[in-house]
């Protein structure tokens, strides 16, 4: 632990909320919050009048899939989601070892203000637990950087591959936080099944699940139907998220709205990334239904996506330009699901700049937090459990894999 | 004139198409692109094997509108078209003096990569040609920096406003480039009224067309094909641009190809900034049907959507997002609708890294066009005919404003 770097107090910082204020910190919460309270303390950082922005939460990785910081490498997919998954287990020969991409990778994002992360990892017939391990090893090297769950990812499907069901149990067994799962209709052509083999292992091993779900249409709406019974039926509520649900971005009014009624009722949360050419959910009526809505980058310069950085910010301003939002209300949502919305979604602490939570917190040069999602300044410092772990975007310590 | 920043060569820069060169430079247009040739040269500016890209084009800006450098103002407007352009007129009081904002914008796009821009500009029954006054200003202040285009713009109506067909005249006379319009369907409730006046006027004063045209479905598609025609019958082929065209986002296919074959045969282009919210029109269909698409950025941070950078490159990485491209060519195709095909639908001269094109030039650290727009990195340098007009992201020299 690096406890030379740990903050007692905050001074001259600006709220969301506009005010001026001081924040102190004990043990990695923040105890206090108002005017003149780190004026006679020692271990004060001085906010220079930024703003203060809870950690932002990324919830939805591919750590191990990332290309980022090698030689470009032109995308070699098809269009269909089939070539995608054949073309990367053909790439991953030819890349450098999953735990120093990753690494670097988790790095560039806790420079850009994330303090807590869910990364999906590949399970499958061909590579094993081998990613497993790899992030395993990159989750103890980061733990006092970022909160990074680890998700056992069944990319290539769950019933269509040998092994792979035993794969995904021993993935959680080895230390996986939550259990996967990938469009069981297009992928393992049996709905039921996959999500009976997944619940089942999710209820004997004692962990949360979060399912890709792409497909568009009836498909798209029966699994989500399927997650949601499931989920009421084991008593899992808080536990389960539907990773993309694209096909709620299509849905029309009475659809979507038995699904969000279900999704809210059932306690089964959504994670975005906004869509892109996919239609995005509608995330305000989903919240304003009760409904979980949380944030993450997914792709970050991969196999299936050349685009994406590691920036939460520039993820928020994805979502309002693709949801339309202009009011800083409306700003303020993009916010919230890439950091408040993101910690509930992930089942963390409260965090930010309030009393009692943990003092994972960002400073920017904004004047409003709508501001900080519009323009996108950079990072002057980040604070991970009242820890300094980065600042103007580049970590204090290292990163050092065992 | 600022003679001590031009150039004479570029040295080890690294082509679009991955080769390593030297530019030379003379009169402002490239003479000779290869290995080697600046060796024995003065006036040498070091490339360090950065890659050489066209200058950008912003095809579709408001400087008149920004609020960029301001103090954050919320936005104000309902979600309604005719709601925004309401709350901008009362707005305007507020605001400083428009060409000092307008200015600041330029020299921050420039700073970018930007070298040429297309800029719409109010003109109304309020503030009359008072906006159109503080533009020409800054296009004679950024002359050497940029190449600007006016485009006198009736955001609040034509037919449905006092006095606003001859003001649009008089802001012709003034020195616009081109004339504008606006929804003849939703605003003055008048398709063939609002483009009969534009179509005279425009043929009247020799000038260009540049049509914002947000309507969805069946009304929007009438104005395209309204514009079409006009466009045929006054022989203006390459003198018009539909900007937005949202419902050729959302046309069914048969739709789509006789709206595209009708545009590419009578030579209107079309502009887009992605879509955000709205349908993005099919860039990559388009362009196979021999429609001239080119993009730009839109709001930069104004009273219609507190979004938006000055960031051509950002722009391209959105439209790639949106349009769900991933391959080298794709990207390339995202790259090409902010650069060449942006001249080309200005009607500029050609440019870029080729002999014979004029010496409008950005250098990036990257090692392909596809990275640079996956990535985005810093602009190290910008040519402006040869002349060097920023560094990292700074002018060289001032914008000054009579």
């Amino acid at each position: 632990m690096v406890t030379t770097s740990s903050v007692r107090a905050l001074s001259d910082v600006r709220l969301p909320s506009g005010e001026q204020a001081d924040i102190l910190i004990e043990d990695g919460i923040v105890t206090a919050v108002g005017p003149g309270l780190a004026a006679d303390r020692a271990d004060v950082v001085h906010g220079a009048r930024r703003l203060v922005l809870p950690g932002f939460v990324d919830g939805h990785m591919h750590l191990d899939k990332t290309l980022t910081g090698l030689p470009w490498m032109p995308h070699r997919a098809g269009p269909e989601r089939a070539s995608r998954i054949e073309t990367e287990r053909r790439m991953r020969a030819e890349l450098p070892p999953v735990a120093p991409r990753a690494a670097r990778l988790v790095a560039d994002c806790v420079g850009h203000g994330t303090t807590a992360m869910r990364s999906h990892v590949d399970v499958d017939d061909a590579i094993g637990l081998s990613h497993v391990a790899a992030l395993l090893a990159v989750r103890e090297a980061a733990a006092a950087h970022v909160d990074l769950q680890l998700v056992a990812f069944p990319q290539s499907g769950v019933l269509n591959r040998p092994g792979v069901r035993s794969l995904l149990d021993a993935a959680i067994a080895a230390g996986c936080d939550l259990l996967g799962g990938i469009d069981p209709v297009a992928i393992d052509g049996d709905l039921d099944g996959q999500l009976d083999v997944l619940f089942a292992i999710a209820e004997r091993r004692g962990v949360g699940l979060d399912i890709h779900l792409h497909d568009p249409g009836a498909a798209g709406m029966a699994e989500i139907a399927g997650v949601v019974e499931r989920t009421r039926v084991h008593g899992m509520a808080g536990h389960v998220t539907v990773s993309h649900g694209f096909c709620l971005g299509a849905a029309d009014d009475s659809d979507l709205e038995r699904l969000a009624a279900s999704m809210a009722e059932a306690g089964v949360a959504l994670v975005t990334h906004g869509g892109g050419a996919s239609p995005m959910p509608p995330v305000k009526r989903l919240r304003e239904r009760g409904v979980t809505v949380f944030a993450g980058n997914d792709d970050i310069r991969d196999p299936w996506s050349p685009l994406g950085t590691g920036d939460m910010l520039e993820r928020a301003m994805l979502i309002a330009w693709r949801g339309g939002y202009r009011t800083d209300a409306d700003l303020a949502v993009a916010l919230d699901v890439a950091t408040t919305s993101g910690a509930q979604g992930l089942g963390l602490p409260r965090h930010g700049p309030r009393v009692g939570s943990r003092a994972d917190l960002v400073l920017v040069d904004a004047e409003t937090p709508a501001e900080a999602v519009a323009r996108r300044p950079g990072r002057a410092l980040v604070l991970k459990g009242g820890r300094v772990v980065a600042r103007d975007g580049a970590l204090t310590e290292p990163l050092v894999l065992a």
